[in-house]
């Protein structure tokens, strides 16, 4: 649709990428019918990009305590408050889909207090929040918190890394002004009553 | 599809309000195909919703400098750093039919500085999020830059208005809890190209 | 005394006014013995001056559970931390003749926690400080604490709803620039004892 | 009027103080009828005593390039950024006097933008302000803004080392809970014209 | 080592200072081994050196319920959120050397809730940067969170005294630029086990 | 010295651990002396250990335009405004040492505005600290400034990426509590004049 750029960074050119850099991006491209701007944009750098997600991979797609669609709960809602357009509407659109839910994402960047989540996924919120703004702050309390709803201290690292690795992700795409792919903006939204 | 309570409070009997804030109800509904929720939730108080709606028809249906997609951007951008469920979905969708664009709902909702805007909307944006956050410091210096994008001093004070009428009306959304309706959510994403 | 302008904008030509304008105009010039200049300021836009002070008298002379007095020290505290000088000092005037109390104007508006209020007030700035801002975060413990002090949920409208309604008024004054009248400033301030 | 108490700390036995803080007391009394209650709050310690008022006094009443007045509208306008209900109800008063002026202190402490001041006034309180509340950003840019309005690098001293010694009292006067006597609330505002 | 001016201001000539403002900057050469450069910077004002430093040994060298050490421990801790370079330098040392402990100051410094003190050094820690930072919220849960630990009220009152004159003192040396002496860097860091 | 546990988690078995892992240990051991806390504490999780030493290789070993001191100098100040004591400490002794400076790493760390730095590095640092604090707000005068000190805009990525890459190692530090081992606090601070 849009003609704009990528990101501040002109794309490197495709052909000239290492193996597995291009391999990676095919995947996902057959996978999603499009590439996400984030993998072209990072491309021009292959050893961060190949850091990047293989960090991405170890605490997104990795087993544990809490789903999928939780753990882009946590993504979605720290992104909102680093106002960063690309994760919340790229990770929004996840959401909708992993949780089956097309109010989800809106409510979560917005305002998690007022999103249809359980009061263990108002707490997992909470903690996220308090990493991604306050984290000179955590103390015992709050991995307490966190207990009384069930979550262990594996859970709690959980949430605190991915919360911290979308600090970076939020601060890199807003600093080299990555452009979210039209296509997410609309993903997910189709009603599923 | 949910059946969320519409606010804090419970929505009146409709049949016992006042003969006018029926009709203006029976118009919305008309217009849109269903009762947006701050309809019925400030119906609980016939005086207080004559005022809110005659505030907002001055304002956001008044001709002017600004057309009726750059006042809902104000409404969006502002709602945004208020942190307003209700405002950023229910206005996120008018401003995506008012501007025929199903991306700049929330590329302003989330950072007008990432948004496809001309820098003339730009600037208009930057005073109403500096009247929304920190009026105590609008000086000479912030109408001199609306000038200089052509704004006359009415229209700066229809800048200020607005965002001045969105920080009430955020206020009241986010205290009184009033959930944006399902039926927001999707409007206006379908692409025009 | 002072030939300060009333605002960043002129006042209009109070013969060229609507005859429902002027009428408000001149009452409160009877009443008060001088015009504010909030109606002045507003009078230059006739349906944004009727919807303006028709939200006011619905909030602020309204039957319910907090007395006038009480409402002016909402009025007085939340513009204190917008830092609107017009409020402050035209609704201190208020605040000090309707509680017959020549100190609590000052004391609401610089801290009211070293303000000489009962607990039950304290919890009503509370509450309505929350509103001014930090709307995000009201929640249900907000309006227990209001109920442990006899509070209705109506009366927590109220104290919203009149935060919220001068959210808006202190962002109008503040970004017009309307200039508190110089009588304000001394009334109330004679000792009653 | 109020019985209030003085401060969180009962104040000494007058009798028992060492002469010299005595004989202070007892001169402020004779000048302006009543004793001001931070002398007797800290009273109760004659070492701080005796070197807050050294302090004050090589502060306030050295001769320099600030009128009386001019040095009373730093410690109203930086006591209103602190909340501190003692500093801007005791020193508006001395503020009011001191400028001839009824409006003034209230304008200060509310909002400096909106005071009455000349440009060099305000180019000085920008300055006191940034110390109040970022020195950690003050620069030489800062200086240069106040040799712009003829202030050489002694009176920036003199700014900065009254707006850090009641960065000290306003915490001082805060966490002691100093009251403000009532007398102060209504000193100098008749009209002088 | 460095050749770096010891402030914005030169320091005075040393032979004309008063004698007593002589005497006590040679006897801190004297016990120190060098002069800190907070001597020679205030020196330039002889009124406001005295005063200083007799507020200083006031609060900092009287007897009391905290230790040396615990004073310095609230001058590193509010300085280091005031980010004071020539506080958090030179009181770093002099806490370490105080202490016996080379890890202090800088834990201290940078976020004392991962400093090695114990809990009651945590709630004198928590009540000092309160002060330091949001003084205008002080109330009587601060104080018997104090009590609970054993602090006296007058404990208080000596926490909160020299949290507030090192607000004075980081705005000063901020805004003066008062350079920490070389020296203080290294002092007090060898391990004593 | 201290036995302090080296995080809220237990230290892995290290002969369980894989053998990249182990290896990268020993190395850093060998290079060292020791072993910095934060390799044990990740290596509870490999995955993660090794996505987040390849990161910090790719950003801190590569070469390009900044020096591998000017690259430890953003990470000590962005350190600082984040509170990490983990990596303020350790990062800051790292900074000493390349940059062969006692006092450079406890100026940055408190204050870049008082650092012995150069204007070029100043630059640096104010865009670090941007991203670190304000990334929603960089755009283009933000490069222009850094092009301005001849950085190229590669070198605005490292920087960017630096800072970004230290937002998540400062939460996770802080999160996971991750204590600096005690041999940092000394290294590098003997003079070298």
């Amino acid at each position: 649709m849009s003609e704009k750029p990528i990101s501040r960074f002109p794309p490197p050119e495709f052909a000239g990428l290492p193996r597995d850099v291009r391999e990676r991006i095919e995947a996902v491209q057959e996978k999603s019918g499009f590439v996400p701007n984030v993998f072209l944009a990072l491309a021009r750098r292959p050893d961060e990009f190949r850091a990047f997600f293989a960090y991405h991979d170890a605490l997104m797609e990795k087993p544990g305590g809490l789903t999928k669609a939780e753990r882009e709960m946590i993504v979605v809602a720290t992104s909102g408050v680093n106002d960063c357009l690309y994760c919340v509407v790229a990770h929004g659109a996840i959401l909708r889909i992993r949780a089956k839910n097309p109010l989800i994402a809106d409510q979560v960047a917005v305002n998690p207090r007022k999103a249809d989540v359980t009061p263990r996924q108002r707490a997992m919120l909470d903690f996220a929040l308090k990493v991604a703004q306050r984290s000179r702050e955590v103390d015992d309390a709050d991995y307490e918190a966190l207990q009384r709803h069930g979550f262990s201290d594996d859970d709690a690292w959980d949430i605190a890394a991915i919360a911290a690795f979308y600090a970076m992700s939020n601060r890199l795409a807003n600093a080299l002004s990555i452009r979210p792919n039209d296509e997410f903006y609309a993903m997910g939204r189709e009603r599923r009553d």
